[in-house]
C-alpha cells in the first residue's frame, strides 16, 4: 500500500518546525533556516539546488531516501510563499526558482482557487481549494502506487495529524533553541497516541527519530 | 565557580517533561513513568531504590554525573509531594522513602512555611517560601563551593530559566509522544536565547543533549 509520509522535518529542541514571522526575506521564519544547515551540509541537499559538494553519511542517505519512491507532494500555501489572500498578478511561483527540487506534482492547499503552474523539470503545482482530503485523493491518484508526501509547513503536517492519515513522520532534531515559532506538536489532542517510535539515529549534526502509526 | 544545574531531566519528543494529573497514584502525571524507563535501566538508576543490577554505558554514565559535584538541590513543591496548599498534619515526607536518593540538603519552594525535616542518608528538606533567589542563595551555602541542581519540575526550572539563573541544562529527548502534560519549554521569552548546544549523544535508549549559557 502507498503511504502518506512526512520526511526530514526539522525540529528545534523547543519544538519549533519553523521560526516566527515568515516573508519574502524569512522564508522559513526568522532563524528558521538555523533549522537547516544540517540539510545544506549534505551532497544530496546540495544537490536539491543543483550545487555539488557536500557530505555523505547519515544526514545525507536520509535526505536522500526523503524523495525515495514519492510520486506526489502536498504542501500549504505557506511554503509556497509568503502571500496571503488572493494570489494577486499570479507571478509568484514559489521560492525555488524555475526547477524546483520536487520533478513531481505538488498540490498546494488553499482557499484561492488559480491554475496549475508547470515548471521546468517535471514539477507542476496544482492548487487545491476542496480542503485536505481532496489534495490527498488527488496526489495519490497521479503517484499511481508511489507514495505521497507532505512537504510542511507545520500547520498542514498539523491537519493531516488530526485526520489520523499520515501513516509515517520523520523527524530531525536540530540541537538549537529558536524560542518561538511555529510548533509541530500542538493542537493535535490525541491524534499522536497511535504513533510509536520505530528508529532512532544520530549524526554528529542531529538526531533522525522515525514514528510509524500503528496498526491497532 | 560552582554553577546551577539540571541534570537528566527527560523530555517527550512532543517536549512534556512530565504527564498530566499529578497525583499520589501518579507522582510524574499519567503516563509520565514512560520517560524514565530508561534511568530504571540502568546501574545508577537502580542504585538510587536501593537496587543491584541494570545497565552501564552512556545513560549510566550521565545518571551517575548527575550527582557528581551537587551538594544542594532545589525543587519545587509539585516534585516533594502532590499536597496543595497547607501541609495539613505535616506526615508528607517525600515520594521516596526513608532514604532518599540525595544524601544532601534539599530546598523544596513553597507558600508554606515548614520545619527542616531531616531523613536518613543525610538528606534534609528544608522549606523555603522566600523565593527561587533565596533557595538558591541558601543552596550554595550549603552547598560550600560544590554546584547545587535543580531537580524540577518543568515549572521551577522555568523559573529558573527566565530569572537566567541555570549554568548548564542536561536533556534527555525521550522517543515517544505523551501528548499532553507539563512543557519545560513554554512561556520563557528570551529567556533561551543565551544557550547554545555543547554535546549531543545517543544511547540505543534515549538522546542526550547537554546546554550550557554563554559568556556573551
Amino acid at each position: 500500500m502507498p503511504k502518506l509520509r512526512v520526511n526530514n522535518l526539522a525540529i528545534s529542541l523547543d519544538g519549533y518546525a519553523a521560526g516566527p514571522g515568515q516573508s519574502v526575506q524569512h522564508p522559513l521564519g526568522v532563524d528558521g533556516t538555523r533549522l537547516h544547515e544540517w540539510v545544506f551540509a549534505t551532497r544530496s541537499g546540495n544537490a536539491m539546488l543543483g550545487m555539488e559538494g557536500g557530505d555523505t553519511g547519515i544526514d545525507d542517505d536520509f535526505i536522500a531516501a526523503g524523495d525515495e519512491g514519492v510520486g506526489a507532494t502536498i504542501m500549504g500555501r505557506n511554503m509556497f510563499g509568503p502571500i496571503r489572500g488572493p494570489w494577486g498578478d499570479e507571478t509568484w511561483d514559489g521560492w525555488w526558482g524555475d526547477e524546483p527540487p520536487y520533478h513531481h506534482p505538488v498540490f498546494v492547499l488553499t482557499q484561492h482557487p488559480r491554475p496549475p503552474l508547470e515548471m521546468a523539470g517535471g514539477t507542476t503545482f496544482h492548487f487545491v481549494d476542496g480542503g485536505i482530503e481532496e489534495a490527498l485523493e488527488r496526489a495519490f491518484w497521479v503517484a499511481d502506487g508511489a507514495d505521497v508526501r507532505i512537504g510542511g509547513g507545520p500547520a498542514t503536517i498539523q491537519q493531516y495529524l488530526r485526520a489520523g492519515l499520515i501513516d509515517e513522520l520523520h523527524l530531525v532534531i536540530v540541537p538549537i533553541l529558536l524560542g518561538g515559532g511555529e510548533r509541530l506538536f500542538d493542537d493535535l489532542g490525541d491524534a499522536t497516541r497511535r504513533y510509536e517510535c520505530v528508529e532512532v539515529v544520530s549524526s554528529p549534526a542531529v538526531t533522525h527519530v522515525r514514528l510509524a502509526r500503528t496498526s491497532a
